[in-house]
C-alpha cells in the first residue's frame, strides 16, 4: 500500500483564497489545516488550523494573554472582522513550517515518519509536482488501527 | 457565548488506555488528539494524533528517516504490532506540551487567544476540575465564520 492509495481529496487554497473561506474549509471538514498551493497546482505550505485561529485574536491579545479575560464577551462578528480582509498569505506564519510533502509511491512507514518528524497534522501526497490528496494522521490511524473499527 | 457554550463531547482517556483504542478513537472521530484525564477525570495532557503516529514508526527509522524508504512495503499489522503493547502513557512525548486548559466561563477571544498561543489544535474545557468537553480550532472556526457553511 502507497502513499497514492491513501490520499483523500482536499479542498485547494492559494495564498489568494479569502481566509473567511479557508476558514470555513476547515470548519466544514473538521479539517486540521489546509494545503496551499501555488496558481500551478504545486503545493508550497500547510496552513494548520491554529494559525487561522491565531490570526482572530487581536494583536495586543497576542502580546498580553491576560488582556483577553478583561475584555468580556466580543460579539462573534467582530472576531470575524480580523479575517474579513485577509487572504490565505496573511495567515500563514514567518517562517512557514516545513511542508510534509510525499510522493505517490512513498510506503506507509514513510508516511508516518515524515508526520511524526514535522508533528504535522497532514502530509499533501503529490506526484508530478501536483497534489494528489492529503494524508492526515487521523487517517492513517484508522488505516493501521481500524480492522474493526 | 463562553467556553462551556461550544464544548463538544469527547471520548475520555486515561494514562492506562491502550494505544491501539486511543488510535481508533482519533480515527473514528477523525480527531486532531485526544484529552488525557487522571483516574478521578482531572485533565492532565493532550495527546496528538501526530504523536501516535510517532510510535509506529520504528525507533531506527525515526533516528534516520531515510532508512524508511528502503523498508519497502511493511505489512499494516506489523506497523500495528508496535501500538499493541503500549498505553496512552507510552504515547505521551516527554515532557508533555502545556495542556490547553479553559473554564466553562471564559469567552471566545480566550479560547482562541490560548489555542493560538499554544498551537494546541484542541482546548479542554473544565468546570471544578471535571472536563464539560473539548474545543477544536475546527469548531471554533465554525463559530466564528460558519453564517452560511
Amino acid at each position: 500500500m502507497r502513499a497514492r492509495d491513501i490520499a483523500e481529496p482536499y479542498p485547494v487554497v492559494g495564498f489568494g483564497t479569502p481566509a473567511v473561506e479557508a476558514a470555513r474549509l476547515i470548519a466544514r471538514d473538521r479539517l486540521p489545516g489546509l494545503v496551499v498551493t501555488d496558481a500551478d497546482g504545486t503545493p508550497r505550505a500547510v496552513l494548520p488550523a491554529s494559525e487561522v485561529v491565531r490570526f482572530m485574536v487581536p494583536d495586543y491579545v497576542q502580546d498580553d494573554p491576560a488582556l483577553a479575560g478583561v475584555l468580556g464577551d466580543v460579539p462573534i462578528q467582530q472576531i470575524r472582522a480580523e479575517l474579513e480582509d485577509a487572504t490565505v498569505a496573511d495567515l500563514l506564519s514567518s517562517p512557514t513550517p516545513e511542508l510534509a510533502l510525499l510522493h505517490g509511491d512513498d510506503t506507509v512507514v514513510e508516511l508516518a515518519a515524515l508526520m511524526a518528524r514535522l508533528r504535522s497534522p497532514l502530509c499533501a501526497v503529490v506526484d508530478n509536482g501536483m497534489v494528489l490528496g492529503v494524508v492526515t494522521a487521523a487517517r492513517l490511524l484508522e488505516l493501521v488501527c481500524g480492522d474493526d473499527l
